[in-house]
């Protein structure tokens, strides 16, 4: 009998004592996980294997959510989320999400109420890049400006140099694979009981200015609430 | 106790008795399902709420496969693939998947070997466009002429008709939406233990004059292979 098996058969008779209050107990296991360190380095956990609720099951939940409530993502979710949309899942350096000619020209950051984060999958770490909540820039829609998480996509457009395609294609490319990084966070969100929404719009011009990214090779592609 | 701890027990109870072996257990009852019947409708099971592996399986298992056998997918897969892409998840009509601005312009066609089938997610069916195997319309790479299931993502432009949106960035929005389709798909088939890859080119100009769409009106987005 797999490991796996014995992990179910815990669940099941736990489920059972406790009258089948399952959620509770979930809560109360993340609630002994270490919560984030707002240092200039979060070391990201590395996400279970089986963790999360089924894929049917984060399907059937997914919606897009726009009422948040102020409260953080324990670590271990911030370090599911950002894993789902960009993260590490071989031995080769590959993504969980595909990017459209193996180009990746996505750029990952994580707006937190104490700074502005760059998700490094390779070292499973965020590395911050700006001290201070500017959540705001992330969204155009007041909704997002508190919750815990503004996850905002930005494309480095120099992966398509030399490449024979339109500034139109490139751009599609670029929306493309944003938006596959998403909607693994929008499963992983839903398969975790959190909410989540793909968001089109941000503060494009200030955003980057902040980042001090040049416009001319960074534009910015999506962005993303992800709370509770 | 609820009816999921039931069903968690049957499992881990069947798997004691046949010594763990859940994978072939798993792959009998798939056969017990009822296989595809190519006819001009195809009506589609509804999946089920608890089923595939965890969303950290999945994610940790997705990746681009480029190489197929020629098995078709089951009824039960098929019709989950479909619902993955774009199906009903909420009483309200609302997607598995997001569209942006909520306008849905993505249509979403299945090339199987014995015809071209429309996605009508409301009905949970498929409609037969055309009959015959028109797979290698659907790709441009060799490997993608004989996997079961190629699925196309045609955009119709015309919902954005009267929206303040350059063409360019009409573009972007479509190939999103398609792109996070694709993503739910992928990451169902590495659930299911199938094999998927999301691929940008098709024999495009020759896909729109198959299925009778007028090029001034409809674009081919993005195609997905599906298979075993």
């Amino acid at each position: 009998m797999k490991m796996k098996y014995f992990y179910i058969l815990a669940v099941v008779l736990l489920a059972s004592c406790g009258g089948g209050n399952q959620s509770a107990q979930q809560k109360e296991k993340r609630m002994t996980t270490t919560n984030i360190v707002h240092g200039s380095i979060i070391e990201l956990m590395v996400p279970e294997d089986e963790g999360g609720n089924s894929i049917n099951e984060a399907l059937w939940a997914r919606q897009s959510s726009r009422e948040y409530r102020d409260i953080p993502l324990y670590l271990e979710e911030l370090s599911g989320v950002m894993w789902a949309a960009a993260g590490v899942n071989r031995p080769d350096g590959h993504l969980t999400a595909p990017s459209a000619l193996a180009l990746y020209p996505i750029k990952t950051y994580a707006f937190l109420n104490e700074g502005v984060y760059l998700y490094n999958a390779k070292e499973n770490i965020m590395e911050r890049i700006v001290e201070g909540d500017y959540r705001h820039l992330a969204t155009l829609q007041d909704f997002a400006n508190k919750p815990s998480l503004n996850i905002v996509y930005i494309a480095d457009m120099s992966v398509y140099e030399g490449k024979d395609i339109s500034e139109e294609k490139k751009l599609m490319l670029c929306g493309m694979d944003a938006a596959g990084y998403a909607e693994n966070v929008n499963l992983f969100a839903a398969a975790y009981d959190l909410k989540s929404i793909t968001r089109g719009g941000a503060k494009e011009n200030e955003l980057l200015e902040l980042l001090q990214l040049d416009p001319a090779r960074y534009k910015f592609i999506l962005a993303q609430t992800v709370g509770k």
